[in-house]
């Protein structure tokens, strides 16, 4: 098999590999649409270790089965599955008592191009499939479902961690791909107003057709004091932070009430060894705001609900895409669209036929 | 002052009473807007009780202040309030350790209309109104808040009672004001597919424009049935009863699953002195299946967040008024409609300048 | 191997069936320890079905494993293991999304002598054996962990169904062993006052040793009245019931607090196709109480939970043993002592050297 | 009246002041018993600010009722009342949706030394009084109450702050008057093992007696590394900080497991402007480790929870008095101790007969 990786850290390119054994709770795929992820970009060129040595990348991915494990019950040949970025181990008893990102460690649920190879490949393996994959419902595309397998399920699990409640005043930090996630998904959790956080125009336009009320930029001055400003001096119910770091994570602290504010921490800070908060904003976690993080969760019913909510026309989160590439070949100019970040993307795909 | 009220069971009229005197944390408000409710029909036809006699009707309404107590900090003559149709005893020491519905004892936020005269007269007092009362934001009409007050407030507290959660299937048995607004609110806490059932075609025209994305009628047969072959026959995720008795709480469990179903019971069932649930469904409340039900949320929180929901355009409640009145001398037809409830009938409201 | 069984209903005895085949998933052990319950009488003298014609009966045990499966990380022969009564299907889809005890369907996990045939044999086989059997911790006794299997997992749900908070006053319905431990459990979770029903000398004087604050009888008058008589008026917190049927189930709803009474439901009711409820204590459901259920949760997870309590001396839960027997031989004379239930009875258990 | 407390940052003493004028929902009591506490020299010795000018201190009180305001519902002249420390401000709206203890902004709920001023006085004002004083009980002694008041509603918010689940392995950071309580409180919620962290070996017997399992010092090389061994690797479930600053709060999340290891933080930790985290224990939030904090819950209901728990016997919190005085004049003395807590000591207290 031929897959796009890195080599090691800053090198990336194909490489070949033996074919996937299919074992009895796998399935083995091939792609039918393929999504490069700014955490592909930092697992190529800022991260290294040995599993970052010949390591295939990509963890977004739509798949037609082409083997199926002797334990398979749900999934056949020829089934279009819907792939999560994360394949929680389901099978380790921390399930019975956690969260199911992190059964038996850290992590753990990051299977793709971390612990094993990653989907830009010409074959995908599924592990523990029946638990992991969805079918791909009829009234869903494969361009919204590939949507749902990080964008969606990252961005609303925003909403979740911050417990957004009816009428909540809700502000997300960043309006990339997940942070439009996050606004759509506050908006379907019942908040009322929802101030987003960002600039690029294509953004800005999204995240209000997503249901953003009002959009600030840092250019207007300090967010705290713009959203307190909105806010009659109360801070917001509740904020998500997609984007924009330490710093982000301190607004977002800072924006929120004193006395049940809740924040939801998303974004991946690398390459810092230490958090930092304002106790003019946490009072050393006595002021009674909670901050929540945590991985996307993962697994086949978490993939059922979110192609639901598609299905019934609750969200269309296609609208995102904004480059679109064809096959194999397409894998790598895709990816380094997530490289250079041209000021029109939001969201780029490989399409398969 | 003058009201709208029940004499005695059966027989309803207009009453003359001695003007309220403003208690430090009351104020007193003349009508914006009233609407009549079922409950009111309720109370008057069928209860009875030393608190139904000679008790002006009424418990929905918008005010204008015409007098503030002494204690009153955020209210002003001439401001427009909008008043919940349930006003908590916030200044019983039960609401630090409960529901605030029953702070004192059982339905203790059912002041209006029950404890003190109701809101269908020329003054309408307001207990506790720093507490109680919401001003109306610029945003939101009078006929959309007037449905806030207890239409939406109870509809709402369905999709929280049960629990709807990203992606839910949720079946809403009853499409009448208080059945609309919980499909509304399924929608907006994040529900995939929505069932509703009814037959009513203007409700049933509204259930869609809601939010419905399948409408069932027992006219077509066992509706548990009919939810399961929808289902594959797996059950919804969710059930909210707002209208059709014992029956449709017990099609409502029926038609939740095993494993985590959820009910939301919103209607009172008057009249039975006994629920009685089916063990096919529940086994004696072993298939893990939860019950739960109660008054709406009231107070002024609760206003400000519902309205917010307004303001920030995530509803129109107002869609469902079919029939508009004008001033005291509307009281009376309007609540006749609510007594023969034309088919045509969603929603009354009684307007004043 | 030989198991005493069930041949039809009412008609029980020893059978022999061709040996277990160990899946790569199981453990087959011999039986350490065993204990009859209630529910195997019930099996077996009063229900009836397919699945229990020719069925080994048991459910509670201790077993030492003679063979592990293929893909078994972390037990081997020769490790003595805690089997928990309740066997999820951790391998379906549902658990990620539901309770563990459904999935699949209701009460999937009850696999031993339901889906499957039980421990009261010379070989127990357990499935998905690292998600469910527990290590016997080293201060821990065979004894001990005999109690934890059903009678502790069942009667602490009771306390978690019930979400009894620190100072609560609870009622435990039933001082059989399972009302025992709903005492204990009452009692490690914080509540204050635990007021117990039951009239049997030796349970009442273990349920005052467990936690139990006051003793009720039903032979001094209705229990609500005693019960609202200790609680000025108010309600208890929290009712667990183990025990009396649907009357205990009424009195449980009647003795707690409206406006957030909690009542855990933890017994069978057979024989009955109804659950009838008093509206004077629940008015529909709408009086904001409580009422959760539920098979008791099974597992590995649950187990080591459990066990850690026993070994950091938080509770004995061997004080129960009225009766031990021993050997295969002792199985019929401690599976008759629970059918006919003398009077000095808390649980038997069946001891293997 | 008189009263000991702070005149400016470093120096206190002795203060007349005009009697307290008795609002219609306050009443004034005569101290029954007073005790020190290490935020009151906190408040006089390191803080500063107008609201610490000419400022009685004090918030740990028993009173008797010697006036009643107009309003007061449920307690009368001569009635002894247990004062929290917290008194929250229950007329603001921002109860009925937030934090009790900061509704109307961060920490108002200490009223007493702060807003308004303290119980180390010859007369003690208590604001909205039937919502905040409790009744002794009559099997509850006057210091046991005493250590109810501050010591046992902090330290028992620590467990409910963090969570603890039964069987859950917790840590407790401190082992001073709230470090002890909060020991207590875990077991009383159900842990199985609890290590304590500290030396004094007064306070090490008494966490002992409270429930701890293992007693660690940082003497004895890293805290984290000591618990991972414990632990077999895994941390523990939960952590409670209840003393030992920034270090503490960074050992108590490095101490607790990946995936929902839960902290409480309940120290104020003053002087520093930043709160500082670890990202290999927290991962910038992404380790699904939650932090919580806050101040201790107040109220009247709160109270007599507490109450109810040293009424039926849980627990005895009087075992952590080491010193006692008498009178007006044992305020000061009781005040030094707490500047230069010796070493046997683990809280005062002060009686009035």
């Amino acid at each position: 098999m031929r897959g796009f990786g890195v080599f090691k850290k800053g090198k990336v390119g194909w490489m070949e590999k033996p074919d996937y054994v299919c074992g009895p709770d796998d399935v083995i795929c091939r792609p039918v649409a393929l999504a490069p992820c700014s955490s592909d970009v930092h697992s190529a060129m800022e991260s290294e270790g040995p599993h970052l040595i010949n390591r295939i990348l990509g963890h977004e991915a739509i798949g037609e089965v082409i083997e199926a494990g002797s334990n398979i019950k749900d999934f056949k040949v020829g089934d279009i599955v819907v792939i999560p970025c994360t394949t929680p181990t389901w099978k380790h008893p921390d399930i019975q008592d956690g969260t199911h990102q992190d059964a038996g460690g850290l992590f753990t649920a990051i299977n793709f191009s971390s612990y094993e190879d990653g989907t830009f490949a010409d074959k995908i393996k599924v592990r523990s499939a029946d638990m992991n994959c969805a079918h791909l419902p009829k009234n869903v595309t494969v361009e919204q479902a590939a949507m749902a397998v990080d964008m969606m399920t990252t961005g609303f699990y925003g909403s979740e961690l911050a417990d957004v409640k009816f009428g909540d005043t809700v502000v997300v930090y960043g309006i990339g791909p997940v942070g439009l996630m996050a606004v759509a998904s506050a908006k379907l959790r019942g908040a009322g107003r929802i101030i987003a956080i960002g600039t690029r125009p294509n953004c800005v336009e999204l995240a209000k057709e997503y249901g953003a009320t009002d959009i600030l930029s840092y250019r207007d001055g300090d967010l705290v004091e713009q959203i307190m400003e909105l806010t009659n001096g109360k801070g917001a119910d509740a904020a998500i932070v997609a984007g924009g770091g330490s710093q982000a994570l301190n607004n977002a602290v800072g924006s929120v009430k004193f006395g049940g504010g809740k924040v939801a921490m998303l974004e991946v800070i690398t390459g810092e060894d230490k958090t930092v908060l304002d106790n003019a904003f946490i009072a050393s976690f006595l002021a009674h705001k909670e901050i929540k993080g945590g991985l996307c969760p993962g697994g086949r019913k978490r993939m059922e609900r979110l192609l639901s909510l598609i299905e019934f026309g609750r969200i269309d989160p296609a609208k995102m895409i904004t480059h679109r590439f064809h096959g194999l070949e397409g894998i790598e100019p895709a990816f380094e669209l997530m490289v250079n970040k041209p000021r029109d993307l939001i969201k780029p795909i490989v399409l398969f036929d």
